[in-house]
């Protein structure tokens, strides 16, 4: 189905509501009371078989009784009366049905099956689904509210730049009810259920394309199309549309809930962290992170530092959010001498470094905030200043205060006032583009998301890897040297070994190698080889090393006689480099990704490891390498030679290429360890294991 | 002082105002505004030579003046009249003087003169001081408000169970208005400022012994009196009153305003964090945690396990709050089966395992809940439980939820609401002992709170550790051996070694002790000995151990001629073993602290180490070990041999009762490493360094 398709959906012309309730509190019965209330523009038909008349509009019998079009019809019926409904709805021509109705694939293997069906009949009719088990849609802009969630009669709607999407019904009425008490006018908003066929991706899509949505708002347990999300969230990146996502389901016992909840598979959770850090949108993981960042985007300023500035009437609330600023990374950067002094001149008792201690004089003289503030814009560099002015208010205060004409001085510095304010002064300064979020740690924590998103999208877009000359993945899983030899030639280098099927060959190789050399079993039946004696470390000689031969391949034999056997690999042994970890995982949503961390205890007991969506460039590997715990260890820590990363950038570049470019025909790889040498000696993968997808 | 002189402060018969201002807005005006307007029970003398009444009220030339006898002073007088004023008030035999002045320690030598000045004239009248540079104090079951704050007069106060103190003014000013827009009813409040005499510390004590003060909250910046304020978290710990601190300047840009904002000397951070840890204190780092988790402090129920209960109508939320739960170490543990068909059967498409989801039917049917709840508490063991219920405002429709008769049903059943409310249903759930939080992921933060606080308040208290026969730390640096001497004196076993002081007598050492063995310099002028040589390893026989001996002393005179040797230690090579770090820092402010952490690099990379104050048991050592990431290094992770982890737990807590009984001789000791062998084979020091006080 066309993206566009969602155009009508949004933006229906006609409306009919098929289980329309004469009662208006009731679930059928709420969107005809909207519809009205809000004067939706257009026809709106009721059906219903047992009322001429619903909430004085004419009511129908069947939706094919009506004369005119039906863009978009909502199924409020019970369960059992749904397909049916969809068929006449099918039939009438109509372009998009919302279906409140649960009992579908929420409960099991036949509801599972009616909404496969429900969805056959919408494909061939050209018709979208949004639900089954949903709460509706609404687009404010155009006055049509399809939903019986109360908020929306409570709090009528107030437009603005933001849209909100939800899988979750109940979560998606939350939001519309917080945004409203939080300043957030929305403008399009969604849930979508079980999905059908409308998910959150697709809203995601349309409101990136929406010329009015500034900022969007993205709840979701699951997504089953993660190329589509990924293409939405690219979208925004590129619009500089920011996206707020909380993602549930992170937990164990959390998946497991989303799991009963909407029947989907919840993607592993650190792979969400993944793709929406690389499209730059932001994870909350609180009701007010969610929406005090949401608001905070709709300023539309991101700048690109890591500077802020602080000015507050109370030193203890400055020390406060200094504390809470460098715990978010920011840098509370030291005001210039000069600009200290002038400050000084104004306040005498003045702190001045940065958090600027304005004191509780600034409540009786008003104008050393606009100075203050002036001279920290111009001489400060900051990014974003955060200002504390405590329960100051009074309008009369705040206008006198010269903030209206400090944002005439600078239109565009980024201001956010931490200043409990009634709604008429907030009216007054969001027009005026400062932000206003009254508690001072929650404001510093706004500061620091504007920044994140400004370095995000000053980031350059980094160019793509160069294809491989297409080493392909066998269906088979491949034993240790040959997938090794797998990755060398697609660029990730191995150890210089060779396989032996014979213990005269194994001491031929042996001494081309020089000794001493390491002797491995080779077969894909013995996972753990070093447990059955199947691994020789520094073997001295050629007789050794044949002798040696013929120790593994009885071992094998004794631990697991039918275990197939491909012989034994000879290496050379070798001391030094840094033991590391390369991944690569597969996942089902949203494809390769390739981990990377230090081998032993920082994968083992700190997890300590990172990791990218593929494919991506040796920029981006450095990158990966530093947000390892461990990378002191390669920048030469404790006194040891600096490691050759470069050979290691490049490796962890060709594994992402080749675990692209084979994404469904491997299911995951393991290269450990993975040895990194000191610079200039290169770097190679000591063991590996891929694993064919079933 | 004694700390009984704080009740009069707080509860005085009388108040004098010196400064008192006609204009009731002024500074020196409102607190003669707030004792009249709140009707403070007792006489109130406005100071003030220029006038014969303020504000209706008989003002008088000087303090010398009244008749009668004055209780409470406050001081709102420019910084050049106050001394005088306090000489007055000591003369009028004036019990508490409150000083609103600043410009003294603040403001450098010539202030800190003047404050020390105004501390002994009131010391030799037996007079306390509040202040200078403070906000004042309120006792508002007294009407009691010496304050200039603004917000006591917007917000009148609404009495309740919690006490407030706070070294910052404006902080204090600040909390104020929070508490009260929080719900949170205030008994007791004050600011300290810049502490000439009444300290934060002191004000906790008062609290802690006030019989109506059910928890504080407890700002400051630094503590001069660590034992006073210690003594105080001890009583409040055992009084079960909760204390909520926050301590800014935890960051190094947070440090620097806090030094030059009063001009206290900041302690180390984490030696808070250890000794708030110790005494069941919480930390709270925003100020929603400030007073979100006093408030929930309120309900005094503290259930000591982790398990929590989550029961919503969204099931989107109910995966929101669970994920937060497990990031918060809470046990989100799922429903008995029989529990959860019993709720089937009330509501059959509810989500039952925990987070309960009773889906937006429970609105409908406004018992379902009512049930489930009970259900959920009879039957889930949980420890706290929340109910998130979205904006279902209604007064009406909460009664109707049955909560009333589960509180009935189960009086001490800890229970959270995460519901919006207006005040007059706050008031009927709260009287009811329910705590409203209405944000779910910060109800959530409150029911760990909860829990936390009650595993604190559980854990048994641990028998001292036996003292020392008293080894004494030497005025002077000990060198590598005697320090590890004296240290097995106190309990804290060393490496079995010798010191030589000739070539002869480092080959008998060494076949003594058996080959190979290693041999280091022993010189306190010599800090790094490796990098001049001074370490051999691998000796292997006594001719190459008396050539050692001469090497070394020809090495040190090479690189450094007037460094005092003191010989050369010969001890055994050891190979195998955990190694680790023990160490002693004392703090100026709380005193010796223990550290403990794994050697290479879990200390230099990772910073993983924990800490506890001295001195302390076997049980506190072991627990010690559990906290750093590397501990299965200790239990036998990789296959390695479990190490002799009761001869580290001894070892930990005889070096902190030596740290104990040595804190005035000492400013800190390293012993790294500590070599921790398998189980059963004991662990000592190999390397000791003890650095005398100055």
């Amino acid at each position: 189905m066309s993206q566009n398709s969602l155009e009508t959906m949004f933006r229906p012309k006609s409306v009919a509501i098929l289980g329309a309730s004469t009662n208006e509190n009731k679930i059928g019965g709420r969107p005809v009371r909207y519809l009205k209330h809000y004067e939706f523009d257009g026809p709106i038909y009721p059906i219903n078989p047992n009322y001429p008349e619903v909430q004085g509009l004419k009511a129908y019998k069947s939706i094919l009784d009506v004369a005119g079009g039906v863009d978009l019809a909502l199924i409020a019926l019970p369960t059992a009366a749904v397909l049916q409904a969809i068929r006449e709805c099918a039939e009438k021509g109509v372009k998009a049905v919302v279906i409140f109705s649960s009992g579908f694939a929420e409960t099991g293997d036949e509801g599972r099956e009616a909404q496969l069906e429900m969805r056959r009949i919408a494909d061939q009719a050209g018709m979208r689904i949004v639900g089954p088990n949903c709460m509706g849609i609404a687009a404010f802009d155009h006055n049509m509210m399809i939903t019986f969630g109360v908020s929306m009669m409570n709090l009528p709607p107030v437009l603005g730049p933001v849209s909100i999407v939800s899988q979750s019904g109940a979560f998606g009425s939350v939001a519309y009810a917080e945004a409203r008490g939080r300043h957030l006018g929305v403008r399009l908003w969604a849930t979508t259920g079980n999905e059908s066929d409308v998910s959150v991706a697709d809203c995601l899509n349309y409101y990136v394309e929406d010329a009015e949505t500034k900022v969007i708002l993205m709840y979701f347990e699951a997504s089953r199309d993660g190329a589509k999300l990924m293409a939405g969230l690219a979208a925004a990146k590129k619009a500089r549309k920011p996206v707020v996502a909380m993602k549930v389901g992170s937990s164990d016992v959390g998946a497991e809930a989303a799991l009963s909840h909407t029947n989907s598979l919840a993607g592993s959770d650190s792979v969400v962290d993944t793709v929406l850090a690389k499209y730059n949108a932001y994870r909350a993981y609180t009701m007010d992170e969610f929406f005090d960042i949401g608001y905070a985007f709709t300023s539309g300023l991101f700048p690109a530092g890591n500077r802020v500035g602080i000015v507050t009437i109370s030193g203890g609330v400055g020390i406060l959010m200094s504390d809470y600023a460098v715990k978010l990374g920011l840098d509370v950067a030291r005001m210039p001498e000069t600009a200290q002094a002038k400050i000084k001149e104004i306040i005498p008792f003045a702190g001045t470094r940065n958090p600027v201690d304005v004191t509780g004089q600034a409540v009786n003289q008003q104008e050393i905030l606009e100075h203050c503030l002036n001279i920290m814009i111009e001489e400060g560099a900051y990014d974003v200043i955060v200002v504390y002015f405590a329960g100051m208010t009074s309008m009369e205060f705040l206008l006198k205060t010269g903030l209206t004409r400090v944002r005439e001085k600078h239109p565009t510095a980024s201001i956010i006032l931490s200043i409990t304010m009634d709604e008429e002064a907030w009216k007054v300064f969001d027009d005026l583009n400062f932000l206003v979020i009254p508690d001072p740690t929650r404001a510093v924590r706004a500061a620091a998301a504007l920044m994140r998103m400004g370095q995000g999208y000053a980031k350059a877009e980094r160019p793509a890897p160069p294809p491989l000359s297409a080493p392909v993945a066998p269906a088979e899983m491949p034993n240790e040297v040959e997938a090794k030899r797998l990755l060398a030639k697609a660029g990730v280098p191995a150890v210089d070994e060779r396989l032996a099927t014979a213990a005269d060959e194994a001491g031929i190789s042996a001494t081309e190698i020089g000794f001493p050399v390491a002797m491995k079993l080779v077969s894909t039946d013995i996972l753990h080889k070093s447990e059955i004696g199947g691994v020789l470390l520094n073997v001295a000689d050629e007789a050794a090393a044949r002798d040696g031969y013929d120790i593994l391949i009885e071992r094998a034999k004794m631990a697991q006689p039918d275990a197939k056997v491909d012989g034994v690999v000879v290496a050379p042994m070798i001391s030094g480099g840094v033991e590391t970890i390369l991944g690569v995982k597969v996942d089902p949503t949203f494809g390769p990704v390739v981990l990377f961390g230090l081998g032993g205890i920082f994968v083992e007991l700190l997890g300590d490891v990172t990791q990218r969506l593929a494919p991506f460039g040796v920029e981006e590997a450095h990158e990966m390498m530093r947000e390892v715990k461990g990378f002191p260890l390669l920048d030469g820590a404790r006194g040891a030679a600096p490691a050759d990363v470069d050979a290691l950038a490049e490796a962890l570049s060709r594994l992402s290429v080749f675990a692209h470019e084979n994404a469904d025909r491997i299911q995951s790889i393991d290269i450990n360890p993975f040895l990194v040498l000191p610079k200039g000696r290169g770097a190679f993968a000591v063991d590996a294991l891929i694993v064919p997808s079933r």
